[in-house]
């Protein structure tokens, strides 16, 4: 490895390894619900890290919406110590028998969840995300080594010091939540490198984030997140719906991963449906960047570039493209998808069906909102992440997703012929 | 990415691609046994390219044992047809529904099984790879793309021309198996960096190819092979239980990654276990090289150096180490293992179940060799690799291991509050 040798890091990675074996045995709950206290209880102290956070951000010019999301007040750290009590309710994610068989000669073989070990996390801005992920790796019985974006660093130091000494005062080690507070950017890489010093990485953040883990990582990482998600609106839809499918989509949360970026619409009811629709979404404030079909039947639309069709917007932008059928709505997503969510808005069986078998996606929706693409939605109670690899997760990943398995094999001294 | 843009490569992984979308929905398991019937009727025309590769192997003075691995006759031509038919005859693992549940907003989510799309095989020398691999991923629904060792590469030209048109000849796109067969080792990094364009690489091979292949990759990938297997014989083990495991695990295979090749002894039975066993293993040609406590008790071994206790010998050799109880025999396999099959004879049920608790491997046993951990062996039917991974697949990978899944959720229209 070409990258310098850091003791710190390794010291680091070490001290997490040996924390992570108490975990498993331990009473991850318990600690779980002794962190939340303890946000609640110093959450004037972590406010007022926050507060240095925010004041330099806002010194920097940044955007008042991305300041909002690093601003911390006492009912946001109240929102976090809930979260990680809902963690601790659910069931152990460890020691679940997934399978089990005998052989023929009598050997038993079970298949069970154990942890990771050390799950690294890197992610930008939010710092609720450095609590979230804390809790759910330490109940999946992994330690989390977390680096969080330089313009949270108070903040965070501020919420990991609260967790590893209420980790500590539940009797299980502080090092199993580290937090790497240098702003020096080799140590990222230096972690992308550290095999079998770390199990797993999940970067959370933009497209430049996710790019930059995966094209340095030596060690195996999931990658979540760029959600270019399509609604197909087909001749055989119920408008209805459709409409009230694409306004949801587009407008209940644009700055999320499964927002909806594109609308194809079936050129057979593209007159009936896009001329109303676009007068709603103008008046929600949304700009369409519509084909030349589009821009035909919605005058005010501005034309498509190329890039439209790959772009995830994230805000208040939607591209439309009208399609003549099915088969072309389906070489568009596999050609501009990210095979995140996608939706068809359907009255006919053929098409819903074919639409599932074909779309290569984490979620495929027959007649519903992308936005359900989430581990709360789905029902998984939280949620660290959203993949959009095929490797070993794939969506919303919840607690049953941040654990590895092994094969117990139990016999009386059987050997092979 | 810094390499050149291939051309050839593009296009074949594009014509790959195109090719895994008709596979789904296919009579595979026809051909499959199309493919097994072509390489039973072309075995002629086979046997005659490997003898190619053969001579070239002997004429660079290559020991017998490794010519021997990469040459093919009619009866090693036709064992590889009948794998083909028995992956054939092994249950589809496409469409399956792992899980599926229902919102309380009335969506309902299923949870089913789907294929990677492209799967890449890297591996060396034996040319039976080439028809296990390509069988595997076309029954996973997969195309295949295949590059093997060079000194294998007239046969493995023979095999997938026989494949190609055996699957074309059953309505299936040829396309579905490609050989990269340029010797061109910037093929190789170019396929590694193929994001999007390959969805999974699977490499198999010594650890200088998987170490390449790990540092190189920018697709999703699954480690498989390397295991420096320990047996731990406990002070309460059956002693002649605990020789006949340990004959077993490094004399009935020694070459594969699941012998094993470090004996741990503890110090209580060591006196009466050591030097009887110590015979017999030098009776069979085993080479011992032992720590200072068992040169004291078998005074013809080698000495141990700190470089034993890390190799994966693959050969007539055993380390082998007297240790004072559990807690040393854990802390060796934590610190030399490679996570892939650690063993415990013991009659003593706690040490058991410390054992299985704390080793971290993909395959732990108790009072069995660890010879077992193939895909065969656990009933999988077949097998493609075994991973010492932890990320979506650990010991042996039959066919659940190489597909993803997606979700599947139908409304009526459900919209995100």
């Amino acid at each position: 490895m070409p990258v310098a040798h850091n003791t710190a890091l390794d010291d680091r990675l070490a001290r997490a390894r040996v924390a992570s074996r108490a975990l498993p045995s331990a009473d991850r709950d318990a600690a779980l619900r002794a962190i939340a206290d303890a946000l609640e209880r110093h959450a004037g102290g972590i406010v007022e890290a926050n507060v240095r956070d925010v004041e330099a951000e806002r010194a920097r010019g940044t955007a008042a919406a991305l300041v909002d999301r690093l601003s911390l007040d006492r009912s946001r750290v109240r929102a976090v110590a809930e979260g990680c009590r809902q963690v601790a309710d659910l069931p152990d994610p460890l020691g679940r028998v997934s399978a089990g068989w005998r052989l023929a000669n009598g050997l038993r073989v079970r298949k069970v969840t154990v942890p990771f070990g050390v799950i690294g996390m890197i992610y930008e801005s939010r710092p609720n995300v450095t609590v979230d992920a804390a809790a759910l790796a330490v109940k999946a019985g992994s330690a989390a080594v977390l680096r969080g974006s330089s313009n949270a660093l108070a903040s965070n130091r501020a919420l990991v010091e609260v967790m590893r000494s209420a980790l500590t005062s539940a009797g299980l080690p502080g090092d199993a939540v580290q937090l790497i507070d240098s702003p020096d950017r080799a140590l990222v890489t230096e972690l992308l490198e550290a095999r079998g010093k770390i199990d797993l990485v999940i970067p959370r953040g933009g497209a430049g984030l996710i790019r930059h883990v995966v094209e340095r990582a030596r060690v195996p990482v999931i990658e979540t997140g760029v959600g270019n998600c399509h609604v197909y609106v087909h001749a055989a839809a119920d408008l209805d719906d459709a409409g009230a499918i694409v306004m949801n989509a587009k407008l209940q949360r644009p700055g999320v991963c499964n927002a909806v970026e594109t609308l194809l619409v079936d050129a057979a009811v593209a007159e009936r449906f896009l001329p109303p629709l676009a007068g709603r979404l103008r008046d929600a404030g949304v700009e369409l960047r519509g084909c030349e079909r589009t821009l035909g039947l919605v005058p005010d639309a501005a034309p498509a570039t190329e890039a439209d069709w790959g772009t995830e917007y994230l805000d208040l932008i939607l591209a439309v493209k009208v399609v003549d059928g099915l088969d072309e709505a389906l070489a568009h997503i596999a050609r501009y998808g990210t095979q995140h969510s996608e939706a068809i808005v359907t009255g006919e069986l053929a098409a819903a069906e074919r639409f599932r078998q074909e779309v290569d996606a984490a979620a495929v929706y027959v007649n519903a909102s992308t936005r359900f693409t989430d581990g709360f939605a789905f029902g998984f109670g939280a949620e660290i992440g959203i993949s959009t690899q095929k490797l070993h997760a794939r969506g919303p990943m919840g607690l049953a997703e941040i654990v590895t398995y092994k094969y117990l094999v139990d016999g009386e001294g059987q050997v092979r012929d």
